[in-house]
């Protein structure tokens, strides 16, 4: 053992001696944030992150504590001019019609089928849980995991013409990346349904299935006739993830407060004010939709992503406020 | 960059020259599973760890597939003579006592404070729960957290007249560590409540809480009096993780199917099917309970832990099962 020890000893000082010269000749870090414009925004996100990866610092968050929360819609990717799922919703039921003649007469599907977006604006809530369920439920997990699958491949956003996963914000794919590279483990906290997001979210933002919580159907243990086992999705909703629901999932999923939370609308507010209240440092962010060019502007009187009480709070309290326009150098990957 | 690189390339160099240098001192490496005897049940387990991990074999796993799930009791700690969780309960009813005087006359509470097991076992599953309810809902989720982190220091196991953590086994910690250390994803998915476990399980098993699955009641976002948001325990069961709810609870959670899933009763019967129904390489383990000089014997006509279809399973379908008293060395850590 002797030998082996010395020569690790050995081995250890060559490397470090040669790590040293190296260094010495290393150029500047890049820029973690590349699509961030410099300023308050950007800085408070950076000192952040300093502060509770610093070993030895006084806010030091040992790694297995950083946890980061982001709202899905809005917040990673846009929501306009409808939620990405529910246009998914709207093709399953053009694509499912043949089967169900009885939609021709029966809301909210008819105004489906006839692309009259005022009824179906006016079947409200519950119209629209009446559509999820059609489309949603009354099949196996794998079976719906499919469907979504072959709808991202063909489905392209009426805007940009492009599929709706091109649609993800480029400078938040930084602060992903930026997060889990110090030691932090990124979530997704939607009120989107579980299931459609987790065939897609490992490959847009690095986000692992385990890491997505959202919106869900029962589901049911079944054993099918050939003696397999699967899991049938039920017509009924389990759980809305919107919210007083987030910070609930959040215990329930994963169990510790996070240190640091993102979201863009009035849905995320209850989250955002249980990561404030936890001890030690804590990190609340909104994105303000405020660039009607590049991507869209609204916020207090919106149907979709309504950004008001939230707003005021952050305002009140310095949470950090992300203007779209001001602070982001591009909104989409296919723009750099 | 130039002479960076070149600078990088010679310590490369020299760090492989050194490390085969010390690789032929090196002794042959440590068995990863010291406290399990060697045979065809130690063999399984290595071999097909050995197969999901060979880079570029017939069978490889990425290391984001390798999901492992374990039950608790009976699986990673003992469940005699009564689920641990339940001691616990009947702790807190004792202790809740005196602000309860209409337990001395109200059933299943009577029983308990008169150590009147016979009466409270006839109060069957419907006591059970009112027992959980009166003692695990009602406050919030820190303030339950607190009480098992109390309960765990003081209270003492009736035979070994030890702390309750201390009666994990030895092997499957060793398990738990040797799939870690071969890229695997440990969870654990119980009956027990889910919070009851998330305080005590990363420092016992080194399983974080966002990795613990179990039993849960409707917990609610409150604004408290001071303008503090809170969790606050609701009395009413949310949802059964046993049985069929195990696999239905993974897909919730986990999002995938595990590739190993470990149980020892019929409750674990449904996730092993739908570890057991999925492609490619499967490890499907059972613990059964055979030593009752070091741990306890029982399985087909148990009050805890029943063990009987799944047995039938495992046998007919050649899954994994331990047998306590021929594989495992000792049973707990203090038996070292």
């Amino acid at each position: 053992m002797r030998s082996l020890g010395t020569c690790r000893h050995a081995l250890l000082w060559v490397a470090v001696g040669l790590s040293l010269a190296c260094a010495r000749l290393a150029l500047a870090p890049a820029d973690p944030l590349p699509s961030w414009n410099s300023g308050p925004v950007k800085a408070s996100i950076m000192d952040f992150v300093r502060r509770v990866t610093m070993a030895g610092g006084a806010e030091f968050v040992p790694p297995t504590a950083r946890i980061a929360i982001f709202d899905n819609d809005g917040t990673l990717w846009s929501e306009q001019p409808i939620y990405f799922q529910f246009a998914f919703a709207l093709d399953r039921v053009r694509a499912l019609a043949p089967k169900h003649p009885e939609w021709k007469t029966r809301q909210p599907f008819k105004a489906v089928l006839d692309g009259d977006l005022k009824t179906l604006a006016a079947s409200g809530e519950k119209g629209l849980v009446e559509l999820l369920i059609a489309t949603h439920t009354g099949m196996t997990t794998d079976e719906f995991a499919q469907t979504v699958v072959e709808w991202l491949a063909t489905a392209r956003h009426p805007r940009f013409q492009r599929p709706y996963t091109d649609l993800v914000y480029q400078p938040m794919l930084e602060l992903l990346a930026y997060l889990r590279g110090n030691g932090f483990k990124t979530y997704i906290v939607s009120g989107g349904t579980v299931e459609f997001m987790r065939v897609w979210t490992e490959r847009s933002y690095g986000i692992p299935p385990e890491q997505v919580v959202g919106t869900t159907f029962v589901t049911q243990f079944q054993t099918r006739k050939d003696g397999r086992p699967a899991l049938m999705r039920q017509p009924k909703l389990e759980f809305l993830n919107d919210g007083p629901g987030k910070p609930v999932a959040i215990n329930k999923f994963v169990g510790r407060r996070p240190i640091l939370a993102f979201g863009n609308s009035d849905g995320d507010h209850q989250m955002l004010q249980w990561t404030a209240a936890g001890g030690g440092p804590r990190f609340m962010g909104l994105v303000h939709h405020t660039d009607g060019d590049r991507e869209w502007a609204y916020d207090r009187t919106s149907h979709i992503g309504r950004l008001d009480k939230a707003l005021d709070e952050a305002l009140a309290k310095g949470w950090t406020v992300v203007d779209m326009k001001r602070d982001w150098k591009v909104i989409y990957p296919f723009q750099r």
